[in-house]
């Protein structure tokens, strides 16, 4: 069954829906358009809701082959019952159906109507390669670490990274405004040694802080950060609100990446929550991400490599006119992998490699070298084994 | 195995945790206090962080009765690795790790110098009660919608609820800032028709409108509602992020009604995600909910009424010195189904009827005025039936 798009803007989410509950898919689907919109029983509509369809509406079903009771099924909802906003967005595709069973984001299509409410990166991968002056390669990123060290511990730290040659360095994802390393504080230092070190070498390393806090707070800290010279930062969207990370895109010019945290409810039941390559890609890019964050197959987390792949694609495909985003696979990786990664990932991702740094040895220079050196001869090697024929 | 809380103020938080990946349960829960602080190896950490006991420690395991695999872990943490701030608080407890397997948030504790951060309802059920002069019943409360309708049409069906003698009018939660009712108008027009109503009739019935929008905007309507004498709103935490909402708490002196809308992968898994009684009971309390929505057992969700009790019971079992919230079991609730109700949730209670007073008639003022009578009417028979026996 195919219903055609009406005229009036809409935009459209395909859900994988099991049904197993005795209720036909088309009713299940049914409940679901008036459970986003209306929530009222039908009987409750009046003439003019369907003339100006602002119930969602069932585009297409289809059984997903091989399965006995999985569908995908398109639904749409007008532009503007999302209020142009990004909270509301998420509170149309899946508020309520969030407490129902089985039903999976999978994928969107948006109109240009919505570009303003999801211009996705500012700079994208070009951008940042722009910004730092690094082609043809893997980004590298490090993260400074452990949360309890001071802020001048933190900020010779950077120094050590800088030196070595990576391309930005982040706080750990843990370390915000805690009392060992206040956040004014903390991102002074910190972007000072770095600007120290970037002013000898010539390169242009980056610090993005991690911002993690209530709203008057964390305006107050974006606001330092554009004042003291700070060009990105780092920020957990389902911590702060998916909404505030959209808002700092559009109202600041910092470059802006994910951090997956307090994300995983929606990857733990195969059957509910949304895709890997949906919210932490699709999502996370539209919202604002130049680079987005995720747990890489075969480190600390449980991604398959599959699912990794789901978000890398959803980061760099086309989408509208939107830029594409860095996919940065983390959590637990080590420079023994950099090799492996980039057959999985090729040259335009960012490889975070944070603990594996301080294991290695007491030389942060040193060992941050060997990272970004090695990143440099395996994207080499895989340069290549993959060019033409004739340039090898 | 117990270890004693040290001396330096700690919070405390009960995971159940399953253990299948042969990985023994201490060596996961280490993992965890690791995962969750530090997030290096415990070789990169020196002597200081454990004098300084930063890492997450493992205050007790037990085995939970009659499971093979399952056990009850006590993990603390320092408080001040939280920055006294909500999204802090929730990326320390369950940021990285909601991205791992089979750990469920089961309950909290926190010590006085997290107050300022969690300091619960602001009002709470006897400040609400004086607030409408209501006592010795359930409140009731019934919901603006369908999503669509004009300001106009709003505030006429407000007038009529207030008529009817409801206690309190909510937007549904899907009402928001679209162009069909815009903010502005809409909550101005319907606190008017509320105010005419009650200056008649003498009642304080009041009126909640849903605030889910980007910071900017948001901090607009927060400030409107001030303005023209609006007691209180209706907010989603998983959409705007749970700090937004403990900073309206914390600045303002509106209530908080909170609605459970993108919550739902929390209890999607029963193994992972956190305890209905802990999101939608102590924690949304904790972050200032007056009271909490959540979809009641027998509507059109998928909550037992044992997930339920849980729910009712954290809102308003004692937690240190704070207020009580109302558990506000809604969800495609009945007028037939008061009498029920009121044995679950007695008397400190919000019913939601929504929906179901549109079907029952285009007499709105009647079908509301039914639901109020039979909420006295049953609360009157409950309170006879559960009085001491010599008043009966």
């Amino acid at each position: 069954m195919t219903v055609t798009i009406s005229s009036r803007s809409r935009f459209e989410i395909d859900y994988s829906i099991t049904c197993r509950n005795g209720q036909s898919i088309f009713d299940y689907a049914h409940e679901i358009c008036l459970e986003q919109t209306v929530e009222v029983p039908e009987e409750c509509l009046t003439k003019d809701h369907f003339d100006n369809e602002i119930p969602g509406k069932i585009e297409k079903i289809s059984q997903i082959p091989d399965s006995i009771d999985n569908y995908l099924v398109t639904i749409s909802f007008p532009c503007d019952i999302c209020s142009y906003s990004v909270p509301q967005f998420l509170n149309t595709i899946y508020g309520n159906i969030s407490l129902k069973n089985n039903i999976k984001i999978i994928s969107m299509r948006i109109p240009d109507e919505l570009n303003s409410v999801f211009p996705g990166p500012q700079f994208g991968i070009e951008g940042l390669r722009m910004l730092l002056g690094v082609f043809r390669r893997p980004l590298t990123c490090t993260a400074l670490k452990p949360v309890g060290l001071s802020a001048q511990e933190l900020a010779s730290m950077a120094a050590q990274f800088a030196n070595g040659g990576v391309d930005i360095i982040k706080d750990d994802h843990g370390i915000t405004n805690q009392p060992y390393a206040f956040f004014e504080e903390r991102i002074k230092r910190v972007i000072d040694a770095v600007h120290k070190v970037n002013s000898k070498t010539g390169r242009k390393t980056l610090y993005f802080p991690m911002l993690n806090d209530e709203p008057e707070v964390l305006s107050k800290q974006i606001s330092l950060c554009s004042e003291i010279g700070i060009k990105g930062i780092l920020i957990a969207p389902m911590l702060v609100g998916c909404g505030t990370v959209a808002s700092i895109r559009k109202t600041t010019d910092l470059a802006i990446m994910t951090h997956p945290s307090f994300a995983g409810t929606f990857f733990s039941s195969s059957e509910h929550g949304a895709m890997h390559g949906f919210l932490l890609g699709t999502f996370f890019r539209l919202i604002g991400a130049d680079i987005s964050i995720f747990p890489n197959a075969g480190g600390r987390f449980r991604f398959t490599q599959a699912e990794c792949n789901t978000i890398s694609d959803s980061l760099r495909k086309p989408f509208g006119n939107r830029k594409s985003s860095f996919p940065a696979p983390a959590g637990g990786m080590r420079i023994d992998r950099i090799g492996e990664m980039i057959e999985h990932y090729g040259m335009d991702a960012v490889f975070i490699i944070g603990g594996n740094l301080l294991v290695q040895g007491n030389n942060l220079t040193n060992t941050t070298g060997m990272f970004v050196e090695t990143v440099q001869k395996k994207a080499s090697e895989y340069q290549l084994a993959h060019a033409p024929f004739q340039n090898r």
